[in-house]
Parts: structure tokens; sequence; C-alpha cells
């Protein structure tokens, strides 16, 4: 970030306004501008601190900024990349925050003179909450960034777009865009639907009075604002219907499991999950424990240790 | 508890120990007693100050009790009735921490004497931890606890048994087992079994790299203890299908929505959800935020404020 004397931030939202947070705790000494659509989420992210001034719109924003950050709902960034075009100069990064990534790339090759300077971000750091109120300088800190270079990107801007990150504390993982929309799918945007249909359920079947924490564990993603996830949704529906399709056949399964009554299955089942899980957990947890409230995991040895799993193959 | 100088308590787990803990530090007086069927858990619990000492047997545990606790996995609470029945007297009175409760309520009229000085309790409160090292004094304050007294429960057991849970601060919610075990199935087994099917999709697909605190609490309970969860599930199978199947619904339309493309009804059903949940949370939020991490939620009004919601009928 040594050769960014000034950054531009479009969209102060919660994401926008945590990287200004942010980068100011951890003493980037440049100039932060914001430029967002609504003029009071610009000036909470000034009161906040998050930024330094507001500038009057995205060319300008631009033009006099070395990096730009596109934190805006995915809806946005076609609109977004014309406005920067007509401010773009030759020492300008840019790069988002989008959550899929096909979708943002073929824009920026759509609407940038060169969108060799435009490195495709996914930093996995957000919150239920939503606006600058609810920024957080350590929002990014221990998270994930996914990188999604192309072949053609310039080594220096994809350089400039890691400082960023880097300098966020975040862990930085480079992989092809569609990889990318592929396990956020996976691992993001299936969650977020099954929450939603939990909450159906319980809407339609009744149970409200007597939920507790594992039910508002399961469902927390429900409460995420609905035109950004919609967006995402919407934007990543092809892996999205993929993943749908894969979780409809393990619920077959396990309906089939629960119906012939083999319980033996059904442990076994359960025991492969957590072994699964566990590990996963094992490895990221550190990393999680910063932000989640996931409590340490217990050292009980699974007794089916098999490794080769009828369940997770 | 006033009428109980001696309680004994048939299980000495997490939930176990952790009654125990609760009542010596809520300032309960009697003697507490415990039995298991593993000699080194009860051993812990000793060591712990969750119980006094350790009871020979279940029959010479209740023999001298005022009260009965329990506290064993669902598919012992046959052999455990039975025990107890030979240790029976006119004075004692017994409980349980059952996940389901029709199971129990017949498993109690099948094997005691008196089953009208049974009462059947569900403390919703857990962990994906498991064992008496786990245990915490305060695992069941604020939680909702379920009783399913019958018509013909003695009122002075029930009062019994309310003054135990109200003792560890717990929320008494009266409802029939029938009742209990559907809710239960809805807010509960559900939410474990799509956590366990959203693990396997994982491990089908990919993403583990990339995964973060959104995938962790959607799958929070799939680290549940294994043996623990089959057993719950085989006991409320058929709630749980039920449950499944409405889910299935459900997915059925998420997957026939997106695949129209009709991004506005999609919008409009995610406002919905989330409105629905953020009503639950607002009213629950105040119990939840003792245990669990999630956030307060931000006062942002979705725009659409309808209360008829075509997803949620």
């Amino acid at each position: 970030m040594d050769r960014v004397s000034q950054m531009a931030i479009i969209g102060t939202g919660l994401l926008g306004a945590s990287v200004g947070l942010g980068l100011k705790a951890a003493g980037f000494r440049g100039r932060i501008v914001g430029v967002g659509r609504r003029p009071e989420s610009v000036q909470e992210a000034i009161a906040r601190g998050a930024i330094d001034e507001a500038a009057p719109d995205v060319p300008q924003a631009v033009a006099q900024s070395q990096l730009a950050l596109v934190a805006v709902p995915l809806s946005q960034f076609d609109a977004v990349f014309k406005q920067i075009a007509q401010g773009d100069h030759e020492d300008l990064v840019i790069t988002d925050v989008g959550s899929t990534k096909q979708e943002v790339l073929e824009a920026a090759r759509r609407r940038l003179a060169q969108p060799q300077r435009f490195v495709g971000s996914h930093p996995m750091a957000g919150s239920e909450q939503q606006g600058p109120g609810a920024a957080r300088a350590d929002l990014c800190r221990n998270k994930p960034c996914i990188l999604t270079p192309e072949p053609d990107t310039h080594a220096w801007a994809l350089e400039r777009v890691e400082a960023l990150w880097t300098m966020l504390g975040m862990r930085l993982i480079r992989m092809p865009a569609q990889e990318h929309d592929r396990q956020t799918a996976v691992i993001s945007h299936l969650p977020h639907a099954v929450s939603v249909l939990l909450v159906q359920v319980a809407a339609e079947r009744g149970g409200w009075q007597i939920a507790s924490t594992g039910f508002a564990d399961t469902t927390r993603l429900a409460s995420s604002n609905p035109p950004m996830r919609a967006d995402i949704l919407w934007a990543n529906r092809e892996e999205v219907a993929a993943s749908l399709e894969a979780f409809r056949r393990r619920l077959d399964r396990f309906c089939d499991l629960l119906s012939r009554g083999d319980q033996e299955a059904l442990l076994a089942m359960l025991q492969q999950t957590k072994q699964r899980r566990d590990q996963w957990l094992k490895r990221q947890g550190r990393f999680l424990e910063v932000s989640a409230c996931e409590a340490p995991q217990p050292q009980n040895k699974p007794e089916n240790n098999a490794t080769a799993s009828e369940h997770l193959a």
C-alpha cells in the first residue's frame, strides 16, 4: 500500500466502512475518500472515522486515487464500472468485494478500458447486520479473502490488491473465478438458502416459543440483508442450483435411511459427518474463534474411524 | 426443592453434571448422589463438584431420594425406569432430560408402578460437547424447559419438578408430549439433519478452505454427539419425517423460483423470512444472548412490510 496516497471506497456500507476503519487502525497513512448512493451513509462513515471525506461522484473519487474498492450490491456493479471508466487512469487499480466473481469479471471486461488493472476480490467477512453503523475495524481480520486474477491481470495490480487485504489481516487464497463461484455456492449460498427454508418450516409448523441456540445458529443467515442476498443468489444461480440439487439428493438418502429404519447406517452417517466437520474445524478453528463463538471441540474420537466413507463419498 | 433432602442424578454426562453444578451454585442444600454406566464419568462429576457421591446402583440411588433425574441417552430409558422401579417409594418424584417425550412417557407408563409421579421434562440446553468435563453451572440458565405433564400427573410431583428447573433459572413451558415432539422436530431435529446434509454437500463439492463463520454456524449441530443424535432422530422419526417433508416442499418452491428467474418473488421471500426470524429474535434475544454469540439485530425495517405472507403461509 506504499504506492497508494489516496484510496476510493465506492459504497460505504458495512464492508466498505469496515475496510476504511481497518486500514486506519492498521496505520494506513493515505487519504480515504468515499462515495455512495445514500448521502447519510457516507456521512455516517465519515462520523465513524472510516473515510476522510466524501467525493462528489465516482469519476472524481477515482481520478486522484491509486486504488478503488467497489463495495456496492452486485446489481450496481455494471453502472459503477461505467462511472469508474470516466475517471480511470494508468495508475488506478480497481478491486471489489462482490460475493460472486464470474459476473463481476464479465462486467469489468465489458466496461473498463483496461480490465488488466482490475482484480476480483471476495473478502469472506460479513455479518447479518448492514450499514456503516455496524462497521468494525477487525471485521476482516483472520478471515479468508479470495482473489481471482485472470491470466492477463497486471502483476503490479495484483500486488497492490494483495497488500490491501494483507494490511487488514486477511488470509489470501487465489483461485479461478469459476471455482470461486462453485465453492461459495456450497459453503455460503446453499447454507443461506437452507436457513431461509428452516425459518419457513417453523413458520408453517410452529416451535418458535421453544427455539433456542441451535435454531438461532442454523437460521442466522436468514437474517442477512435481503436485497444483497437476492442479488447473490441470482448472480450465482447456476452454481446455487447445482448445490441445491446435490443437497436434495442427500436429503432423499437421509429420508430413505430413516424410513428404512436403518439405525446403524444413521449412526455411521452422523459419525462420519461429525468427523469431517471436526477435522475442518480443527484446521480452521484458530481463525474462526476470533470472530465466532464456536466452542472448542472435545477430543472424543468417533467410534467409526473409517476414512472411506459411504455417506461422504 | 424444600422437600428434597436428597436428589439422584442418573447419568452424569454434560447435562446431568451441569444440573448438579447449577443446583450447588444456586444454593441447594440437599445431598446429590450420582450413578452412571461409566465409573470414570461419575468420578469426574464428583471431582467437578457436580455430585456429592456415587451411588452403587440405580435402586439404591433413588431409594433415599425424593427426586430422581434421568439424564441418560434415550435408548437407555426403558432399562433405567425398570431399575428405578426396584427402589421406588411413595415420596419419589421422577423426571428426565430426554429430547423426545412421547416415547419416554410410554416407557414410564410401561415400567413405573406409579407413572403419576413421573413428569416429563426437556431442558433445551446443550452443547455439541459431551461429558461431565464440559459441564457448566449456567448451562440451563435462561433457556426454555418444556414440561409435559399428563392429565393424571400428581400436582405435587409437577410442583417439585418445576421447582428444580426454576432453581436453575429456566423458563418453564408446559405442553402435551405430542406437541413437544412436533415442535422439537421443527426447531431442533430438522436443523440438525440439515446441518449434516450441508457438511455432506461440502464433502462432495468442496469449499472447506474458504468456509467461514456462516458455514460454521449453520453446520454446528453436525458436530453433536452422534449416538445421542441418532437416538433422538430415531425416537422421534415420525415427526422428523414430517418436518423433512415440509422442508422438501419449501426446497422445491425455492428451486422453482430460482429456475423461473423470478427475482422479485425471491426478494420478497427473503424479506418475509428475515422479518419472521427477526421478530422471533427480538422476543427471544435477551435469553439467547446470554449463551450464544448472536449479535444484536439492526433496526432496519424490511421494505416489504406485508404481514400476510405468501412464502410463510
